[in-house]
């Protein structure tokens, strides 16, 4: 049987572990900082075994996944490398990966084959109460193998996503940075942003809210120190992507000011070829 | 027994005829422009009648809800006046107020009493084949009477909404225009703006949407056709809330780039605000 170390007892740790057991038959051990921690996964039944020791947690461990936010992995990381088997593969679920895989590739040199993941799944609750073992089901997660990744661990880690229901894809650390600054870091800079506009604004217009604003902002319901790291270490990405946002509400509103001049044309393609796109990813799901 | 006329079988106008059904005895007669609608609607048994004949539907109604795009109003507004009972009271669900209360009040000054409304329930989905009973519930509905009002007019359309499941609210036009600038206009073409933004920077990046981006995205999704007129309807308004959320995205961008140098503090501020407000909403409903 294998088994597999969970490291971080939050959202994605949990699912991790949730979906383990329903989907395989892996062990599971979970790293938890805190002791509440460790008693709240023991109290829920989650995993086999719950530990704040880490080398108890990842000694035999074919599979090591962190799940703990990307600045705290460089540390915790170095204190994995010496415990874990020299065999195990190591990956994590940080929303980054550029800047992940440049500082946890070096640690496990020496021992283990690190090869970063993404799954491309989350909610607006954050937290082990949140946790549920469909939570992979039917999402993307990106595997980013660096240059020198070792083939057969990104084959593991491609494996071990596939069974918890993900469709797997393969990008570079850098593309995948560049992805998601679009997909995932804009969306959320553009629903906070949004909220923040309309409270701004007019606070009492938060009062006349339907379905559709819920839904355009939904995602600013995300943790807020876990949305600054993450938007912080991709940076550069992420700024290019609201440039470009901001370039396209500026075309909007070119078009919008020329209806006025009878050119009613322009608009309503832009709005089509937005719902065509649209459509577009209904239909793939 | 009352009877309502509906005109208009689409998303609005169908769900308000099964809530009708559902939630009250009224006797229900709807108005197609098109045959094979008003076919539809009888094979379907939506409505107690269906015609295209205005003056059919519309005779002995006490209600009267025009469920017609913006444009097509006046027109059809024009056909009523002359049809409709003395004392009967004529509504609207469009989505922009200060323009439609501007063409439709002279039309129904000598009879009848018009009050404009606006339920804030809908659908990325139009058409009668995504009408239901349901579509109310729990929505808000701005009810916009004009100064010379019936009171008596507005203190019926309110109730009617009331009975479909609205929470009622009360603005005058202009303010309803300035609200749903931002919290209806703003997110569907903060929506489609996304979409283009993603699409135009990188195609293959939308291969890699998760649930954040189905979401944000999600209003692009709604009639091209309808949207344009909204937007144009409502031009000075639209245009001010899309400057207005430009410079939040710049604020975001000022903030994002402080924290290289050093100042973490305020990029999380933002999206603290930002999530406080979001969760009300979800308190709120």
């Amino acid at each position: 049987m294998n088994k597999q170390a969970v490291i971080g007892p939050g959202l994605l740790g949990g699912s991790i572990a949730l979906a383990a057991r329903r989907y395989a038959s892996w062990r599971v051990s979970i790293w938890a900082r805190r002791e509440e921690a460790v008693a709240e996964l023991r109290h829920r039944g989650i995993g086999d075994e719950a530990s704040t020791d880490l080398a108890a947690v990842a000694e035999d461990a074919d599979l090591v996944v962190l799940c703990i936010p990307i600045g705290a992995m460089p540390e915790v990381a170095a204190g994995l490398a010496p415990v874990i088997s020299p065999g195990a593969v190591v990956t994590d679920v940080g929303s980054v990966k550029a800047r992940v895989v440049a500082e946890l590739e070096p640690i496990f040199r020496a021992r283990g084959h690190f090869v970063g993941s993404h799954p491309m799944a989350g909610s607006d609750q954050a937290g082990l109460s949140a946790a549920k073992a469909d939570l992979f089901g039917g999402s993307v997660c990106i595997v980013t193998p660096h240059e020198e990744a070792n083939g057969e661990a990104i084959a593991r880690v491609a494996a071990f996503w596939r069974t918890l229901g993900c469709r797997v894809r393969e990008l570079t650390p850098e593309a995948h940075d560049e992805t998601v600054a679009l997909v995932s870091h804009l969306p959320h800079l553009v629903a906070a942003a949004l909220v923040n506009c309309v409270q701004a604004q007019d606070p009492g217009a938060l009062e006349f809210v339907g379905p559709g604003f819920r839904d355009t902002t939904r995602v600013a319901g995300g943790p807020p120190d876990m949305w600054t790291e993450i938007l912080n270490s991709n940076r550069p990405a992420v700024l290019k992507s609201a440039e470009a946002m901001i370039a396209k509400l500026r075309e909007f509103m070119t078009l919008l000011e020329r209806q006025s001049a009878g050119d009613t044309l322009s608009m309503n393609e832009f709005l089509t070829h937005a719902r065509t796109e649209r459509e577009r990813l209904r239909a793939s799901h």
